[in-house]
């Protein structure tokens, strides 16, 4: 029976809602058994404007630097 | 002091949520005795592409037939 | 495929919350349809200790007077 | 790593939501101690319409009469 | 920043909990990219008497038959 | 009509608990007005073994050193 609730920001695909709810709902039945069916998996988008870490809107927050930024 | 967190597939109508919220009330108030004035109710609209069951999105699933499907 | 949560104050016993969790159910069902094997309901105890209202912790709340305080 | 749920009506601006993640941000902070980047904060925005007390949807109930309506 | 509440039945050992976070995490970053650090996960547990499917407690349900009882 | 879910490390005193809910009270009411009757705290102590981040146990991970280390 184990419910899993996702909250992450808002602006992923559904593809990658698919491809994470069948990672996830895999994760659990490899670990825990029981049947894939008893996996339940909620996402909730949260916008930026709705999200804070250390008293500060992630909207307010500057982007992070791209991975590579060499020249 | 009962709060009540109702996630659903989006879709439903004001007033199916309408009579919901009175049903639960009542159905909490009859049970637990209280003041209805206690019991706090909220929904939650999910979307079928944010809602998993055995690791598949719900908007991916072939919809149910109809309860009666004689020609 | 309703999921509820219902928080509410510690104490409450198994034959309540089996009362209300039938009650519940019955509820949802007939006023959105479906199955009631759709419907999950998941209950939290919460400590008087552990629950504010008005800023107040419940534990340090007087307790109400009985309904009927007649002498 | 204490992180915040908040559920309040639909309505309020990004300006309340900033000045309030920073303002219960440090609340928590002053009382717990610790960092505040590892306080999250996460606004949920409930339509009135998906929100009941005492069995009532709020966009049911009348408006509460403005706190002063001397002419 | 990907928060995920798991919901699961009461009685599951540290191992497994161990576990499973390692897995959810992994199938997390796999699938949305970023890293790991921002992944959070908290663990409900839930006892059998507070989540009810169809109306009746899990604690009252008959257990499942084991997979295999050939003598 | 404000509801803040609070979770945190088990293990802060009722003082501290008493003394958050008074702040995060009167932190929500300065901020977005309305009656401090009207805001709803929970407190959810979750354990450092039901807790990860880096897919990483909180249970499993070394203790931060104190804030001051000097022999």
């Amino acid at each position: 029976m184990p419910t899993l609730r996702v909250e992450l920001f808002a602006g992923r695909t559904v593809e990658q809602k698919r491809a994470l709810a069948a990672a996830l709902t895999e994760a659990t039945v490899k670990t825990l058994g029981g049947s894939p069916d008893a996996v339940d998996i909620l996402f909730y988008d949260i916008q930026r404007q709705d999200w804070a870490t250390g008293g500060t809107l992630w909207s307010d927050k500057a982007p992070a630097p791209p991975p590579s930024n060499k020249p």
